[in-house]
């Protein structure tokens, strides 16, 4: 089984990261290929810069060539997962959906630890589309910025543990989810810590879309997800226009 | 005052309908400039197309030169409405969530009615997210898509006025909100069918952005709709790169 | 354009400085008509003087011989929208519910402050029957009442800003609603302490009667708020009784 | 124990009605004390009618001199429960509530059969704001007025028990509620066509408030339902105005 | 009339108490048959012993050989009352609905202090089933366990008062519900220490069993409650199991 | 891995059925242990039949001497998951949860097709207090009960594509959830026929079960579900006293 993960954003670094983390949370046999968009913002605290991102991401999924089975969408709170859902036929995953559903599996209810407060707005919203909201006691900020984390992982953790905590015995949270795909990693140290389980949404991801590609089961095509009908579109892929340049690969 | 409105789609006929629509609706002393983005689909009926327009939408209202008051999207479940919050100061007005508004302040309940099924979910998920679904009885399918509405206006109204007239009926709705900016226009005449009101997207929210502009309030910048912070985005505005087409003016 | 300004109150005073505020948010050309009822309280502070309002409103607004082509209902959180709904045929603005539409039209979430504990729940229901409770991050007494934000604005000022906030920096507010007919005018100085967008109702209200009027559409008398079928009513209107004293205009 | 059972409307052979079947329901020892408000409609279907009659009842609740122990509010779905629960200090039913209430004891889910399509809204919004709509299935109209009720209650029981059946197959319904003081009588007949228990809501508030004053408990006075802070109100009670008459007693 | 109240633990200790509260809440004439299970936990703290208790309530009650009128389960946020509304055709009360629905019919908004944080999310789960949370402020934890509770009656007291003021003073509750069967008793001196009505939930269940008794109405069997359908169910009931042993009476 | 299968009701051929279905399901290199209870019904379609089945699974539960590494609860709508998350360590899956989070990562929305309308209360339960309901459109009864889907399996395909049908056309399901263990296996034929994916409930729980266990992740045991205080309980674990049967394996 193949498994693509897309970083939302440009960081080649990030996309080691994640890629490095989807490989360490794969059942043996499962392949990944981990990509980056061509354009884009090098870490996305915005609205803006989500929604470019969503645009980016298609236009590097439909440039894969080779076959896969599934995608997991890494970021946490960024638009896009039901485009994605139309232009590829495999199941797509995307991370904080990812995170709740596996959370909601093993707790009564979960918060999400997440960067900025901007971004908190994001990530409700992503929740409550997918139904997933309900179980979520809170989505709080630990206040340093996606770029923050990359830098100084060890301040990150503080800061979440801290936010986290609150989590726990204000918002009786009994599972935490790092909402962040820059948090990756840190899941198992935070645990540790706080005595709750912690959800990494990659390695969350990963392990659903084995899932579901293992129940041999795609995105339903009857209705929202369909296709979009073949029409010419003016500057797409975006991509081209760029010179071919489709984005790297970790 | 001008206001500046923004077809999501590439169709210059749409443009153009959609400013005729918003002059009839402006009061007196109001100008309209409506502007289509340079890339994209010429009518949009699916997510893909939907998050590439909310792309196209930003790039083409950062390429405004002149200075306007206040943005009216005039997409009916299009994506976009906080990117468009974030960069811009001036308030933004999100043709779904106008009528929404405006039906609420003349009804208990309304309904939508709009082109495919498939773009069902797209609009409730909007009227969701901006906190207006409660009094919302249904969003209906008539069937027909954006560009069948296009094509042939008075097969569009047989089929709104036989959707809406379920929707009154048998879900009590007691105002009717044309799902499509491509619908313009027949407001009045669906209206007189089916005595309940019919709200126009952009007429509802052209007039909306007057008076949020009149009440002199913009967007709150507080949080999450607070401006990106500077960073450089690779490939970004797509416009640039495609030469500085920034795409026509109606 | 003509509009309707009701106080739900019998002070003088109120009905001045509501109209004040009326017509310094009003469009050029439109006029203000601010009446108060003959009867009820000279503050609304409980359910009680609130339901005595909503029928004396309705009496003084039925006893308006000149023609207006909206109403501005002045009370935040008092009764009545749905009965004067049914008995006038233009449309009906409450400034609760007027407010919660702007809020929601420049931010992602908004508070309400108001005056008393024992108000808020009138508020919230209020805004829950409108639908417009989903965005509402909160609603907080600020612990005076009409009459004491009447007497000292300065104290009123100083105990707005104090549970605003609150408002804004623990349930995330970013947008805040002055909860209290009384309040108008502090709106501007409110917002330059606090850095987010203030909304007054009645301003609120005024330039929504405006939008709604300017886009030819009135209450839909389809089912709920059909004119009451015509019977005779004891003692109705109860101005009559009163020696036709129907309520003075400022 | 003595229980003041209000009429919301002014017909006298409505007030006696009520009072036949709260005798019915009382249990042995209850006294029944039924007035009826001195003005007002004979007949409420509107929002109107219902406001006025909300300070109405309370005016006549006011005048009632002899002691009692509970109040029961005979309308389904009118106003007023607020107001009274302020001015009094003993418990105050609603009959729609109550009717609620009994049914969520001995079912999943209820609908309510009222009378016309327009009343629907009104007892949404009370069982609503009750915190009472979550098991509600439905609330159906049976197409009948509140005086047609009155006049053919032949005709009523077979409109009532159509709607009930629909109510009782398509919403699963597994109790029925009958929305309308005069529909009191109806119920066992009813209940014997359908197979499902009928809820009386006069009869279900005698019940109840016996409950709660057995249990010697009365409304909260902490905050919301707190009495009003004495002030002199213009022109109230009314009934003062109208030369004393109180209204009558059945 | 009899009422059949089940104390959903072993402790006949508990089964005395709750017989004593039942009888001074029953109104004159209604006698109380107080059982308790042959097995299971003598306090209940977890969704084991809960369910344990459900099984064996239902045991206990087929093994009550004379007839009765209604049962009232004793148990708060314990599992059970579906199962028994099936296997029985007189109503069925369960303690934390009653609480709720009483604490309704007074105040606009209660809290529920219960013993121990664990037991928390299985009081709302019964609540939000029971489609009575609407209106539920919070449910605390006192910290004590059901036991404690048993053991040291003031020390409860105090910590109850604790935390029942903090939710009267920052959840703005209106009523306390006691949320343990084991805290019958405190409710008239906790009420008199917060200023509060405060519900108990054994008399409440008492009294709305009469009520709806006295109502003449029952269980609807229309569909969920209906009768199982006969059939061999292996080791069933298990109080045959034990010798015949059924548990004691109070 | 080893994944202990429970089935919760006592017929050996269900406990086989449920054996293959998670042993086609499963990834290579994971064991499955089927085991069915000592005592209750051979078919659950009850709440009564569930409470105990609820019971009997914790007692079989207990009783496995051999290790494994997850739980799944073979039980669509049944009781107890709660209850067995408190007394394992491992990760317990519910077959009605796991149904829902696979269809929610597929599709839009999805329904249930259940056995008989007095089971769809249930399933609403479970999934409402999972937090799973959200996106739910429907669940429907086939009108068979699961001893009538066991005994004709392929009336049972008749009746379930019949009732997906509707699911699909009428409630814009895009997924179907088999809503009874019993209709496992007939996923694929049922998917063919309605050109949508269909979720079995066992397959989708084996899956679910490995990813969790694969992310190293277990029940958080910091609140709801700690194991229970260890205190003596009379007449537990049942099956003791039942001889020490434990109920087979298949």
């Amino acid at each position: 089984m193949k498994i693509l993960v897309v970083n939302p954003n440009t960081s080649a670094s990030t996309t080691r990261a994640i890629k490095e983390t989807a490989l360490r949370a794969a059942s043996p046999g499962t392949e990944i290929l981990a990509v980056q968009p061509a354009y884009g913002a090098d870490a996305i605290d915005s609205a803006m810069e989500s929604y470019l991102s969503a645009v980016a991401v298609m236009d590097r999924v439909l440039s894969v060539a080779e076959p896969y089975d599934a995608v997991v969408m890494a970021g946490f709170g960024e638009h896009g997962r039901e485009g994605l859902q139309e232009i590829v036929d495999v199941p797509v995953l995307d991370i904080a959906e990812s995170s709740a559903h596996v959370a909601q599996m093993i707790g009564r209810s979960y918060s999400v630890v997440t960067t900025l407060q901007r971004s908190v707005g994001a990530i409700e919203d992503r929740l409550r589309l997918a139904g997933l909201a309900d179980r979520c006691a809170s989505v709080r900020a630990c206040g340093l910025s996606t770029s923050d984390v990359d830098r100084d992982p060890a301040a990150a953790m503080e800061a979440i543990v801290a936010e986290a905590s609150i989590a726990v015995r204000s918002d009786h949270a009994e599972v935490v989810c790092l909402g962040c795909g820059g948090m990756a990693g840190l899941d198992e140290a935070i645990s540790a810590r706080l005595g709750v389980p912690v959800v990494d949404g990659v390695a969350a991801g990963v392990r659903l879309a084995e899932a579901v590609v293992g129940l041999g089961l795609r995105t339903s095509k009857v209705c929202t997800y369909a296709r979009p009908e073949p029409k010419e579109i003016t500057g797409w892929p975006i991509s081209w226009i760029l010179g071919g340049d489709v984005g790297t690969e970790a």
